[in-house]
């Protein structure tokens, strides 16, 4: 971001987004623009006319994270394209956080803004060994562009971080050598671990999930009346069989105040069998909360 | 510097300076105003008078390192004291770089900003576990300080970053058990090298060093118009036994246009030997260096 905006420019963001995002902007005193998107949608690329209506002379770059964090929501061909037209016109930057690149399901494949003709110079990757190789303690990245601008820029900061450590770097160099096979078999993995969690969701009265099309999360809407009150007490009060579920509310993906408030995002990136538990817990903890926002059709009785 | 400081506000810095303060204030768009410490006391701190002539209403804070990168001197208590009367008076954060605390030569006793009374909320100390235990791989430090706002202000920002790399937290763990007993061993070596390094450099013919008393570092002057030139050219056209010696011009430690033209960095971080070689052949380099600003009395004919 400091690579390309000088401080006061904006950036576009749909939300709900990773929450960082708004730490590294406030870094560089760059302005985030939020963008909702919708969960009846399951959180599509937001129509560009919203994004046409925020755009003004220091609006600077659109950031997108595709598979998403938090939605899981994988942008299609279309939607890229549709974004392409939009940077080209306005002369933006496209920032595009592909850390969840290899985790697209349903035989989806994955659309990168770098393959997008004519958008060269608008193009930044940034990716990370942290999700694909499940080595988040790394620390290890990499900015990606052919913009050569845009790397000399780059290299000033990075070299006043001098490097990324050295072990990481040994590790995540040997890392780029996994097998294919590999992703194969942790994508499907990852397929029916979402199915289990999804369809587990939808069956709880009130709650509301789309499937989604990559990455390892779901923002769900849960019949509640404060998503950051409701994680927290299931945390703190609520226990079904010994056990309860750590969910993260979904208001700190979003820029927007109040929006996300009845909205949750879960990761499935438990086993199977546990996550159907969790799932089975959770429902248990909807029934009881006690800012459910919805009437309790089963008997209180079956609480633990 | 960005938990402290904001956009516009500034920084003194005693210069030469390790540069890359200048790349982190630039980041948070923090102004550097240097004051000019001087060869000929072996880069003591400067007069408060000279910090009292660039004080001004965005003065926030006074950054030292002790001991010093890139010149090796170790502040005495008395200039600490000093610098706790300006830091009071203008109520200003003492940033205080200390990671080469341990590099301590001829039985001199660190002095830390920390250990100064009544001045808890302004000292911040910057430590690594780089130089201490050769770890600079690791990419691991870390902010001291007892002032609690600046603490929750820092915390956003390694929110931000998440944590350090895994392996370097629990090397760098590992590394706070080392006996005393090699640090003895290591300070022993350095100040051997010290001594070696800065009475070579003492008697070629025009160059002036101070025995510096901390760090593995050296500022020396050389009778050269331009130390950019000389270190390009010492690695690029000179040659002496199939070896040369490579140095830092002193100008990127200097934030002041022009200043350190004719001052050298060396590092003593060679074996004994390896480094007396080094500075014979760094005197015959001097001694044919086409930029040399002295008559050279030896005779040429002894050149390589």
């Amino acid at each position: 971001m400091q690579s390309c905006l000088d401080p006061g420019d904006e950036v576009i963001i749909p939300e709900p987004f990773y929450a960082n995002y708004n730490g590294f902007a406030c870094m560089g005193d760059i302005v985030v623009r939020p963008i909702l998107s919708y969960i009846e949608t399951g959180f599509a690329l937001p129509p560009i006319a919203d994004f046409e209506k925020v755009i003004g002379p220091r609006t600077k770059a659109i950031m997108i994270c595709s598979p998403n964090n938090p939605t899981g929501y994988l942008y299609s061909r279309q939607e890229l394209e549709d974004l392409k037209q939009l940077c080209l016109k306005h002369n933006l930057f496209l920032f595009a956080d592909e850390a969840y690149r290899e985790f697209c399901y349903d035989g989806q494949k994955f659309e990168s803004p770098m393959h997008l003709e004519g958008l060269e110079e608008h193009v930044i990757v940034l990716d990370t060994v942290s999700k694909r190789y499940s080595a988040c303690g790394a620390r290890l990245g990499c900015i990606i562009t052919k913009n050569k601008e845009v790397v000399a820029t780059a290299l000033k900061f990075a070299q006043a971080r001098l490097s990324p450590g050295m072990v990481a770097q040994i590790a995540g160099t040997a890392a780029v050598d996994t097998p294919k096979s590999y992703f194969g078999a942790v994508i499907e993995e990852y397929t029916e671990r979402r199915d289990i969690l999804v369809d587990a969701l939808n069956n709880i009265e009130g709650v509301l999930c789309k499937k989604p099309g990559g990455a390892f999360y779901v923002v769900a809407r849960f019949p509640i009346d404060d998503s950051d009150k409701f994680c927290q007490w299931m945390l703190e009060e609520f226990e079904y069989d010994n056990k309860t579920v750590m969910m993260a509310p979904a208001t700190g993906f979003y820029s927007t105040f109040g929006a996300g408030k009845n909205e949750v995002r879960l990761a499935y990136v438990l086993n199977k069998q546990d996550l159907a538990d969790a799932m089975h817990c959770l429902a248990k903890g909807l029934q009881v909360y006690p800012g459910r926002t919805i009437n309790v059709t089963e008997r209180i009785g079956t609480r633990h």
